[in-house]
């Protein structure tokens, strides 16, 4: 009897071994097909050469984020989605307006005109521009030591230098983007009349990299600018020359009314657990000194392209798929928030969200932020992927439109991870176009993903 | 007794344990500053600079290659070799002439240009080109059936894919690389009058792609040329509605007499077995349709950077280490086939040699061309490079002017593995400049090449 039960055991033991052999087979097979497809007739690359060459950069509210909304709803509608929909969402109005200007004053009199542009939100200059001493710190420990005696009434320039010897580019970002951040409002906390910050690049160039700031309410607002790095590097000289620079900017921006927009979100319906939801995407907006290619057009045509894959290789899979072109992750992650709070609100059971947005290079894994047990779920496919090079699934960053998802654990998050070593060279500057993308690299994001997400429609998390 | 050896084996293997984990801590102390010192303060890129704008395409035989044999030289001797010398090499001098002409001529005698390039080593056409009625194939099979009896005469237009489903691009290229390399003599077999083959290209695109080509010494050698795949899809296109449509190649190129030039080696004499040589290199002849930046200028200054590292952090490897910019790799690999000789008939211990000629893009890894005890010994350190993200040790490409001293396992081979994609859309065409490298990608390269040579001098093979 023991005998025959441990037979058992062993028989079923090995029928299960086969299943799993069998399935890991097929789901080989099926990843094969999958980057077979996309690398022969991949659609992302066109895909992104409409929304960045034809619309452009699309900073909310603007008219191109507009045309964004209906390039993507008609996307995922001719791609074969089951069904798309539009999600309501008031976003901020913030305009550039006129191009800005920056100019050093050194201390005989001279000016030179450096490379600027207003900070994401920032306030305008005075009509006709502000003129004020330039005084340079590298940190924030520097300029509270400063402090209001010596800030008052000055131009607080902050020349962080993104840390090089990062191999992971975001790492640097991480650092150094608080001085971007918040830096207007720790600078008027002393009095400072405006603020300009080292552009975030990791190389030495001529194009001002904008980018998101927020003023805390309870200081003063001021006009707030990013100066390019070869900007940065000469006024830095000119400084050591003399204390008494000054510069001088002009940026006429401003925040209008509030303007209705959308996320737009397309479904593929789920054959066996159609309330298990899987949601992949990216975000539709950009900022408008370049074409939102990498940032994050590429996210949002790889998003596209899960759906297009799913239905030309006839792949019905078991959970439901969202792809979900965000709105807003910019300047208020508006579109993120208002997807995550109308899922709470329709007791919706999202299982997983995956997003791309961290540029269309190279692929190279899946962060995941998620717990232990689900991270060794999901990285037990790791020998499926390592044919395609991916290998790294050890790092844990998702992505800002779905953190209000996968915020505090509540839903598990996974981010596509790529090359990092060009994305800081053209991050939300006038580099960000559809040349600096390359079809290729594209093309292998749009399968990682799509390979991820047909596994997790299969297995579930 | 028995128990007192028992304790002093375990003492033993102890006190190895804490010296291993000793120096694998000093080892990972020592990459991390190698990758410091190298991404803040590499000179790899500048380098490539003078070599590729201020000194050009570097053909054999060219005073371009003439500058590039000085060049390498001075900078080995400014980053602090022991010493550095030249080794003559007699390389074929083959001149492209006037830019080459290629007209499609449909069956109603319209007459369009296309871009064409002569390959390597190829013969002109008659002073006043050739047309002929033009054939397309996509293999040798196809070549085969048509025969001499729809062959003769014409001009055989290659139209072999290169296979977008390969991840890594070189494996397209190993696969369509032969239709260039002996399409020619393959179509003048059966009396073709000219051969064109389409670009060994992963994008459309109008550069026409050059690359090295062999005659069969035993067949008619006719003029043979590249042609943009661009150019190629659109005769494909013309062919298909009109199958008289003819071809124009007018091409002047012409093998002139060999030319006296040189590989250059630099050399770190090693401490304690200064017998044993580690050969390193990247080779400095290049085709001149481009600057030859990645293919190879790239591997050049890598090389050259591993001394540049070794001397700035004061390593001082137990074992000698040779930085070889070889001559000849394109159209003859005379500095490769040299430089192997002249070791042999010297007696020298080369204990390993690593080649970087896959273009200046992020590194993945290591091609292990050697034997699989010795493959384990150097896998042992690939927890050390992780965190550089050079991941891929399962390759086992080396490099071409290194396979004189490799091949039959004579000496074991490496080859550093980057990221393929952007690598044929640019190679042997002019689009190959130094705008098309990445300053962080190629320190990065020069980095993992510096570390493994550190470890390979302290602890050999």
């Amino acid at each position: 009897m023991k005998n025959h039960r441990l037979t058992s055991a062993v028989l079923v033991l090995y029928f299960l071994t086969l299943v799993q052999q069998s399935s890991a087979q097929s789901d080989s097979l099926m990843l094969n097909k999958i980057y077979r497809e996309e690398l022969l007739n991949g659609k992302a690359y066109s895909w992104l050469y409409e929304l960045t060459t034809k619309i452009g950069g699309r900073l909310s509210g603007s008219p191109q984020a507009a045309q964004a909304v209906e390039f993507a709803k008609r996307t995922m509608t001719d791609v074969g989605a089951d069904s798309v929909w539009l999600q309501e969402v008031w976003v901020p109005h913030w305009v550039r307006g006129e191009k800005e200007t920056g100019k050093i004053i050194d201390t005989k009199g001279n000016e030179q005109e450096v490379p600027v542009c207003a900070l994401g939100m920032s306030v305008a200059t005075p009509k006709n521009g502000i003129t004020a001493q330039v005084i340079e710190v590298h940190d924030f420990d520097e300029l509270k030591k400063l402090g209001a005696e010596k800030i008052k009434g000055k131009i607080v320039f902050y020349n962080h230098p993104f840390d090089q010897t990062f191999v992971n580019t975001f790492d640097a970002y991480g650092e150094a983007g608080i001085y971007r951040y918040i830096g207007a409002s720790e600078a008027a906390r002393y009095g400072a009349v405006a603020s300009i910050v080292r552009s975030m690049s990791t190389s030495d160039n001529d194009y001002p990299h904008t980018g998101a700031q927020g003023y805390n309410d309870s200081l003063p607002k001021i006009p707030c600018a990013a100066i390019s790095t070869n900007g940065a590097n000469l006024l830095s000289r000119i400084l050591k020359a003399g204390s008494g620079t000054k510069f001088f900017l002009k940026q006429n921006c401003q925040l209008l009314d509030s303007v209705l927009s959308y996320n737009v979100i397309g479904e593929i319906k789920g054959t066996e657990h159609p309330e298990e939801i899987i949601v992949v995407g990216g975000h539709l907006d950009s900022w408008e000194t370049g074409k939102g290619a990498n940032d994050d057009g590429a996210g949002v045509v790889q998003s596209i392209e899960v759906f297009r894959l799913m239905k030309e290789l006839h792949i019905k899979p078991k959970r439901t798929i969202r792809a979900v072109a965000f709105m807003n992750e910019e300047n208020g992650l508006r579109g993120g928030k208002k997807y995550a709070a109308l899922a709470e609100k329709n007791h919706e059971k999202t299982i997983v969200a995956i997003e791309s947005d961290a540029g269309g290079f190279t692929p190279q894994g899946f962060g995941l932020n998620m717990k232990e047990e689900e991270k060794t779920k999901v990285k037990r496919w790791k020998d499926l992927f390592l044919p395609y090079e991916i290998w790294h699934w050890d790092g844990d960053g998702d992505g800002a439109d779905i953190s209000p998802l996968t915020r505090n654990g509540k839903v598990p998050g996974i981010g596509l991870q790529v090359d990092s070593q060009r994305y800081f060279e053209i991050h939300h500057a006038a580099t960000d176009v559809f040349e600096n993308v390359n079809k290729r690299e594209l093309h292998l994001g749009a399968a990682a993903m799509t390979s991820l997400v047909y596994l997790l429609s299969f297995y579930g998390m």
